[in-house]
């Protein structure tokens, strides 16, 4: 049986299919948004490109809270109907998972995917929880509660880009202001996002009394990489410190000792600024007062593998078609 | 066979018997920690007065990340450890939970709980996840998965306590800075726990301008209760801001639409003041920016039954003891 399984960012949507649960490495292909009015244009142009393949079902993870009849993406004007969906693909088969969600359940095998350890953890547990989180275009989590003796493996998903910023001190309060300016609170994701760099870089031009030079998340991520322009350096470094205070957060609402798996673009961009024990997003993250030496325990890994989300798409065909004893997912597709 | 279960507080113990995973009611009591030098007093105490029953084993619920060798109470001067419990109870098997955990292993079985409905939810299901966390001595949350189908319920302990005070604007700055003295920073239990609405209070008086009529939460939160003292007023709805703004932090973190279940002497203490719908606490729940119709999904309740750690603990023993299929923690006892 052949299934597409799609990862649909703000930005690009990366698409490939999936025989017998195995995701096939030369079907993979990302496509630009922009290039399409919309996205079944998107799936059909796809489609196309490999000869109009005989589909059975269609699993799409994105950035969105999805019911079984579709989402509007978060960060993107597209509303993206089961209906549409289905017609596009000639399938009737169509599921919508969250991407953090599908990023979870491709932890069920984390073994498998690329990874940069940042730190070892002083008590991992390959039965403890699983945490990915990141910020790309938005922010978000999940966890993924590994199966056990006469257990499958649990997936939570989250909706963490939408809590309260956890800011500390008279500086942080002022970007706070200004990251609340028109909306009256600042979520986590106001500054750990593509555009929330581009913020708080904003905020250190104005702090500093300088003009802007930069107006993109990458020029600014590749500018403080590279330790160039100061205001650049200084903004990711913020975004670092308030990065590494949320994943120390999360830790302790999950206590992953399974590990702590990052992803997202704009974390990954960040990458070689974080590697350092002593970074400011590995002390950030450990700074929690006489809790200190408790959040070593939790190993820390950035997520390489652009094909996560896909292989978690995979994985979620795979087990849903599986006998009564598949996985399942905590969601309230079931709501009473 | 009999075991032995006890939810340990920081200021009293709650013991009874378990006979076939049932709690004997007439064997419940409740004892004053300072009336004993340490646990192993405590506990003999309690056994000579049901004339030392034969226990097969003994299972305490307590506020602190145990380990299978015991623990040491977070918010009191006790070090409970398994060899002194086994030879005060004359019995081998000695296990600690969480107390939180206990909490959300006993909402396996919600409906058998004495709960005040406080918001109904607009998209509850029961088999969405299902979230305790309160503010007692300290604050802390847990999660309870509840079982599907080839699946047994899987219950996720936490250390959210130790989160980051979620701060927003000038006033609660200045608070923040207050809880922060002489620590370099301010938790979520620094705020929301019995201590954390006394300094609250010494804070909204000292910004105030007058003097401290009051030295304990329980005269507090009475005073706030009853429309009284208007420093206590101010203290109660503060805590109760901060409060509605962690459990929605953790809502969006955990998803609950099983249910938000809220526990813990200081949350029950203040429940007159949380009934309203445009009380300050389910207001600040909700204020979640483009995201505050999406919280309005989740169903919150009071947990009034005094021994939900008690039946949690006795649900740990009864699953555990059952054969391969029983329900196993998200925790790392079983670290590599």
């Amino acid at each position: 049986m052949t299934a597409l399984v799609c990862d649909l960012g703000g930005t690009n949507a990366r698409l490939g299919l999936v025989e017998d649960g195995l995701l096939l490495p030369n079907t993979v292909a990302s496509l630009a948004n922009d290039a399409f009015t919309d996205f079944p244009s998107l799936l059909g142009s796809y489609l196309v490109s490999l000869q109009k393949p005989d589909l059975e079902s269609i699993c799409i993870a994105l950035a969105a809270v999805p019911t079984p009849e579709g989402a509007r993406l978060t960060n993107r004007d597209w509303d993206i109907r089961r209906d549409d969906v289905a017609a596009a693909g000639g399938v009737s088969n169509v599921h919508f998972l969250n991407d953090f969600e599908a990023l979870a359940l491709s932890l069920r095998q984390a073994d498998q995917h690329e990874l940069q350890v940042l730190y070892q953890g002083t008590k991992s547990s390959r039965l403890g929880p699983r945490l990915v989180l990141g910020a790309g275009t938005g922010f978000n989590a999940a966890v993924c509660f590994p199966s056990r003796i006469g257990q499958a493996s649990i997936v939570s998903a989250a909706e963490c880009g939408h809590m309260t910023l956890p800011i500390e001190g008279e500086e942080e309060l002022s970007l706070q202001a200004h990251l609340a300016a028109g909306r009256g609170r600042a979520s986590v994701e106001r500054a750990l996002s593509g555009n929330g760099l581009v913020e708080i870089y904003n905020w250190c031009c104005r702090s500093n009394g300088r003009n802007l030079r930069f107006h993109k998340a990458a020029e600014i991520s590749a500018e403080a990489a590279s330790h160039g322009d100061p205001d650049c350096q200084q903004a990711a470094d913020l975004l670092l410190r308030l990065l590494g205070r949320v994943s120390g957060d999360l830790a302790l609402a999950f206590l992953p000792t399974g590990g702590i798996f990052l992803s997202g673009g704009v974390t990954r961009s960040l990458a070689p600024l974080m590697r350092a024990t002593s970074s400011t997003f590995q002390t950030a993250f450990r700074s929690k007062g006489r809790q200190s030496s408790f959040m070593e325990r939790f190993p820390i890994s950035l997520l390489l593998d652009d094909r996560a989300a896909l292989a978690g798409c995979a994985e979620w065909l795979r087990s849903t078609g599986a006998a009564g004893s598949s996985a399942r997912l905590a969601r309230d597709d079931e709501a009473t």
